[in-house]
This record gives structure tokens, C-alpha cells and sequence, in this order.
């Protein structure tokens, strides 16, 4: 459903809604069991839970398509994430709680292994250790650029963000080609304006590329760097304003955070654990309307390709259920983002088991929160972006629309 | 799915992908015994391929809407059949295997009988034979247009196609209405323009038309013509660009062949048999990632309204599934256009029967390719133009989406 329609017939109410995403849900059958993750847990609580619900599954972007964390999010928040669209730098700032500003320009980076001719004979630099690209990263942070800020982050292993600030007048762009060639055997490109506006900004970033080339040149290993994915922070219309809620976001991992930020969710404290999340959950209850709760074990284990640790996963949220309905939403959804099947140890286009408890919902007869128990639910096989638009209807959120 | 999405997902690989499409599949229930054509039929290994697939239903455009077989093939091939259309004439010369060409202006004939008046009295002039329709084209094609190369090539029984073809600097116009009132008791119409650009072609038409009346003016029956669908050849992005494959088509009949020109696949020998088909797939396996394979006789028996005709052409397809398997392709499909249930002796708007066989797909449960069967299946009731996506997505041809 269109924004503009949700923000039109969002009404004020004293209803709460919570979201709770398990990051990477669905799953597939154990290619020799049989049976899919969610059907091998012993998940008591959650069971009992689709039993009182609506169940259905949820097509992240589109049938065949598989979302990274971004486009599986939004789609959750209601926001088409074919329209609504993140940048690599953006998302790799947010993973590490960089407080990107509106203007920045931030991008991707890889510390790659040059060979003698400049061409790069690994594209991961033997995936170095975060600790070492920590100082690395603090070296190039060193260097100058004119009327800019220059920020050089480090994310994990080889990888790393660099964010451009604009000091005074001065204006960037975004609209610059990756340098990274995606292959071996090649030189990194330079950078080069993809389009008329971003010439300056390249050539700022050609002479950061020539300088960090200087400090890094003599090193046998992480001699040299690419970069991808320049972005600005995007523009989305704010939750508050579209659904007319108080909303708030309680997620451990900062990439969780930094999305729900895009759309404008005031980020609690989600502690060190899940138990944390759902005390945060209880004691902010009278603050919000609306409460994103974030659940990351299952996806760790599904990308992890470990079956058992999946298993565990879901298990482990299982004991929490009743914690999370005892705090009395009166719309509680259980989502994921997409799907991780352990078979596949990545995530993947499955559509997603999805359960909505109300009391204003008359419950379908799943008895199960698993894949195939889903696909039988009253809710069918639907777009996430209509997740929302449902929990709106079942909060009396709604107005009627038309006479 | 948009066009530029999948441009933008798809990757190469290794895999191929069948699409296997069986013309007029889905059927409904004879009104007496109770069976559809597809669940009476003795398929033991279709329904053996079902089991082993992922199941649903396809809606061919929209629920309600019954497609010709152009909108129902191009929305397989994943073309939205609404904003990708194909002109009357086009389709008709496509039909008849006529060498369109871009710039040329085709329109669909009739031969009707006129009285004295010039009013129409039979709008398919008794439906003349073929043969006799065949004599007066070619005295049609005397005819001497201004800077125009003109053909007039029979269809079937009173049916022709008429195409202009500019010489020089001349331009043609299709936005020319139909001449054809659709009633009888009236006289045809002139030719006029739609649209401005459409007013020297109209000129053109109308000279034609008033010359043939001078060739046919003297016949008792099939004395005067009525010409509908004025069209140029749509420019479609190609299946091979699109989807990054190299895309291939093996059918019998002009029209299939016809429509698969139009998004770019290479058309292939279909010999005299389905056999044949099988055996130029075969053939030429490793010169294509992706082959659409054609199916026609189970259409041609529900458009007679014969329930044991189309019976025995879905047994006599049944007899080529193993050998279409032994085949190895990582993605099997089975797949209609459309509907043609016998008892309507006519294409129809219900969902229809479809399967996906892929070593990466885990069976769903469904034991039988039929109407009621698919409706369980996991794929449940989906768009046509969503079948290519998944088709990429189980062939490991797509990208993930966003970070």
C-alpha cells in the first residue's frame, strides 16, 4: 500500500502495536530429515500463539527475489523496497552506529592485495583481521582533503567505511562509480562521476585514493583499497507522520538501529540479550505506539548453514513468547525479514512465516508457526509492505475509506 | 516483476531452465462426470513430475480476464501483458508466419457480403474456404499503392492480412481505426486517422479498399472487406538482454514462433511432433540457457469443446515427460497460457495448472498436476508474469536485492 494512503486513513487511537522480527524466519526442509527449522524446534509457546492468530507468509520484495537486511526491513515498516532504496555506504554506516548526517557522502570499502603492477591479486586482502584494518583505518583517517571532513571506519575483517563531511559551502555527490572492478587480475578503477554533478566529488575522492595508496604502498598484504556503493543518507517519510504513532525501534545490532532511524523510530536500548529487549519493552510500554523488536540468533545460524544452532535459535526466542504477550499489545506480530535456510546458508526469496495476534482477530486454525502450516493460514502468501497496513486495521488505526 | 528489476538481478550461471508450455492446460470439471480434463486423464508422469515439484496456479493477466495467446505467453515470459501489447494485425501476420518488418503497418481482413446498398449481410461472407479466400488475395495484391509495397496473404476461411510497407521516405502510421463495424445491417466505414499522424496511411487505406471493391464488386458472396487491429511490430526488450540467457524456442505453429521473435529468442526447428520438439531440445541443449518448448494440442481439443479429445492430448504429453526430464535441466516447468476448459469450447480466465521441478526446490506435497491439486500446492495462486522470476531465483540466475 502507497505511503500517502496509509498516512490518509491512519487515525489516533490508544492501541499498541508490536512487530517482532526474527531475523531470516523461514527456512527450508533438512535436505535429509525433512523437516524445515521451524517445524524440527520445539517451540510450544509460539505454536500456541499461531493458534490464537492470523498466519499467512510474507514475500519480502517479490517472488523469486532475495532481500538483504535493508529491502526486508522496510518492506516490514510498510515501505515498498523498490521505491525506497539504500545505498551500500548508507547501510555499512549504519552497521556500525556511524552517525551519518544528511549530507555525507559515505561508501563502501575493501582493503584489497596489489601485486607489483597495481593489479589486484585478492579482493579481500587474505580477509585481514579487524584489528589490523582498525589501524589501518586510523592511518588514512590522517589524511587531509580541502573544506572536507574525512571519516575511515573500520567494519570487520577487510572491509571498512569511508564518509565524506562537507565543510562551508562546499557540496558533494553521491553519483560516483565503484572502483572496485569486482574482479582479479585488474587494476582498482579511479573514480569517476556517474553523472555531470559528480565530478568534483571523484576527483576529492581520487586524491584520497592517491594518498592512502601512499601509506599503505609498502605493506605485503591490504596494499591497496576499492570502493563501492557511494551514497547519502535517504530521504523516507517518517513513521510518526505516515501512521500516526508514537513509534520506537529495540534492537542489539546497530545495522537494525540505523534502519529503523531511516524511518524515523526513536532506537531504545536493546541491552545484551532478548530478555533485555522485552524489559526494555515493559518498562518504555506507555512511551510508544508502536514497538519493532529485533531477534537476530536465527539468522546468524541460518547464514552459519548450522541446522542445530537454528534450531536453538528459535528454541531460545520460543521462551520469551510468553514474556512478550503477557505485556499485552493488541495487535502482536512474529515476522521475519526473510528467509535463511540453513541449506542454503544465505538468505533467500521463501516466503516468510508470519503470525498476527489480536484480540480483534479471529484465529484461522494454524496450529503451527512454521512454513507449511503458514501457507494454509487465512492470510495467504502477501507482499510485506501489507504487514502494516494489517496491523493498522486490526489496532482500529484505520478510517473507512470512501463513503 | 518490472523488466529493469530482473535486468538489474540477473546473473550468469551454468544452470538451464525448460519452460514447458501446454496450450490451453487448465480446465474445468465436466458437467456430468464431475472430473477435469487434466483429473481425468491418465498422466502418471506428470503427476509424478507434480510430486516431485512445487506446485500453483497461474493467473495469466488478471482474475476475471481471459487472454489471447499472445498476452498469455508473453506474461510466462515474463512480459506484464498489460503494458506490453501486441496489435491485432501484428498478431495475425505473426500467425501466418509473414516476415514483418519494423516499420511496416498490418492490419487483420475480413471478407464480408455486401447487398446493394453496400450494407453488410454476412460479416464472414459464408466463411469461404481457404482456397478461395487465397485466389482473392492474390488478385488483392495487384493492387498499386503509392510508394507502397502492399501484401494481402489469406488466413483461414474468410480471414486475411493486409500489411503496407513504405518505400523511400514514405512513413506509416498505424493509428488508423477499424473499417469494421462489428454488425451487420451497415456499411463498412472509411478508413480515418485516430490520430493526426495517422491521415495519409488513412488515404492509403481507403484507396486500397476502393480498389478492391472494383476486383471483388462482381462476386455474390465475399463482395466487400472489412480491415481491424492496424499495427506496427512492438519493440519488447529482449529475453536474452532481460535475463542475461540465451534464450531458445521450439514450436510447431507460426504464432508461438512468431511471439517468441518478438522478445528476442532464437526460434528453433519444431519439426512435425511434439517428439520432434523433444528431440530438437535435445539437440540443441548446450547452445541455450533457457528453451520455451510448445505444447499445442490440448488447446486445439478444448477450443472443440471435445473433453476426450483433450483428454488423450494431455496422455499424449504424458508419454513425453520422462524424456523432457532425462533432459537435466536444474529448472522444469510445466506451464498453460490459459485455460481452454471443453465445456466452454473457448479460452477462459481460470488459473492454471503449474509446476516447477528444480533440484533446489523441495517437493510440496502435491501429488497430482490438476486444478484442485495446484490450488495446495506452495506456489499457491500467483501472477504468470512471476513464473521467469522464480524460475532465475531456482536456477541460481539472481542476485540478491539490497544489502
Amino acid at each position: 500500500m502507497d505511503l500517502d494512503l496509509i498516512r490518509q486513513l491512519a487515525l489516533p487511537n490508544d492501541t499498541k502495536i508490536v512487530l517482532t522480527v526474527i531475523d531470516g524466519l523461514g527456512g527450508l526442509p533438512h535436505p535429509s530429515r525433512g523437516r524445515s527449522e521451524l517445524e524440527a524446534a520445539d517451540t510450544p509457546n509460539l505454536d500456541r500463539l499461531a493458534a490464537d492468530s492470523l498466519c499467512g507468509l510474507t514475500i519480502p520484495v517479490a517472488l523469486g527475489v532475495t532481500p538483504g537486511s535493508g529491502p526486508g526491513h522496510l518492506a516490514l515498516f510498510g515501505y515498498d523496497a523498490l521505491k525506497y532504496t539504500v545505498g551500500r555506504g548508507v547501510l555499512e554506516s549504519l552497521g556500525i552506529d556511524f552517525d551519518l548526517q544528511p549530507k555525507d557522502v559515505a561508501a563502501r570499502g575493501n582493503f584489497c592485495t596489489l601485486d607489483a603492477d597495481g593489479k589486484i591479486v585478492d579482493r579481500r586482502a587474505g580477509r585481514i583481521p579487524t584489528d589490523e584494518s582498525a589501524k589501518i583505518c586510523k592511518e588514512l583517517a590522517k589524511i587531509e582533503l580541502p573544506s572536507v571532513d574525512l571519516f575511515v571506519e573500520p567494519v570487520r575483517d577487510h572491509r571498512f567505511v569511508v564518509v565524506l563531511r562537507a565543510k562551508g559551502r562546499r557540496k558533494l555527490s553521491p553519483d560516483i562509480r565503484d572502483t572496485d572492478p569486482q574482479k582479479e587480475g585488474v587494476a582498482p578503477f579511479q573514480a569517476e562521476a556517474s553523472a555531470t554533478g559528480g565530478k568534483a566529488t571523484a576527483t576529492l575522492i581520487n586524491t584520497f585514493i592517491a594518498e592512502a595508496r601512499e601509506v599503505i604502498n609498502n605493506r605485503t598484504s591490504a596494499n591497496g583499497l576499492t570502493l563501492r556503493g557511494f551514497a547519502q543518507k535517504p530521504d523516507f517519510p517518517a513513521m510518526p507522520d505516515v501512521f500516526n504513532m508514537r513509534t520506537a525501534a529495540i534492537a542489539m545490532y546497530p545495522m537494525y538501529r540505523g534502519l529503523a532511524k531511516l524511518v524515523g523510530m526513536t532506537v531504545l536500548d536493546g541491552g545484551e540479550s532478548f530478555l533485555d529487549e522485552v524489559e526494555t519493552l515493559k518498562r518504555r510500554w506507555n512511551d510508544f505506539d508502536f514497538f519493532f523488536v529485533h531477534y537476530k540468533p536465527a539468522d546468524a545460524a541460518g547464514e552459519d548453514g548450522d541446522f542445530n544452532a537454528k534450531v536453538a535459535a528459535l528454541e531460545a526466542f520460543d521462551r520469551s513468547v510468553a514474556d512478550l504477550r503477557a505485556v499485552g499489545a493488541d495487535v502482536l506480530m512474529i515476522a521475519g525479514d526473510h528467509s535463511t535456510p540453513t541449506a542454503m546458508a544465505a538468505h533467500s526469496w521463501h516466503p516468510v512465516p508470519f503470525s498476527l495476534f489480536s484480540p480483534n482477530a479471529t484465529p484461522d486454525g494454524t496450529n503451527n508457526l512454521d512454513e507449511r502450516s503458514c501457507l494454509r493460514g487465512s492470510l495467504g502468501t502477501f507482499h510485506a509492505t501489507e504487514v502494516m497496513p494489517l496491523a493498522m486495521a486490526h489496532a482500529a488505526r484505520f478510517a473507512k475509506y470512501g463513503a
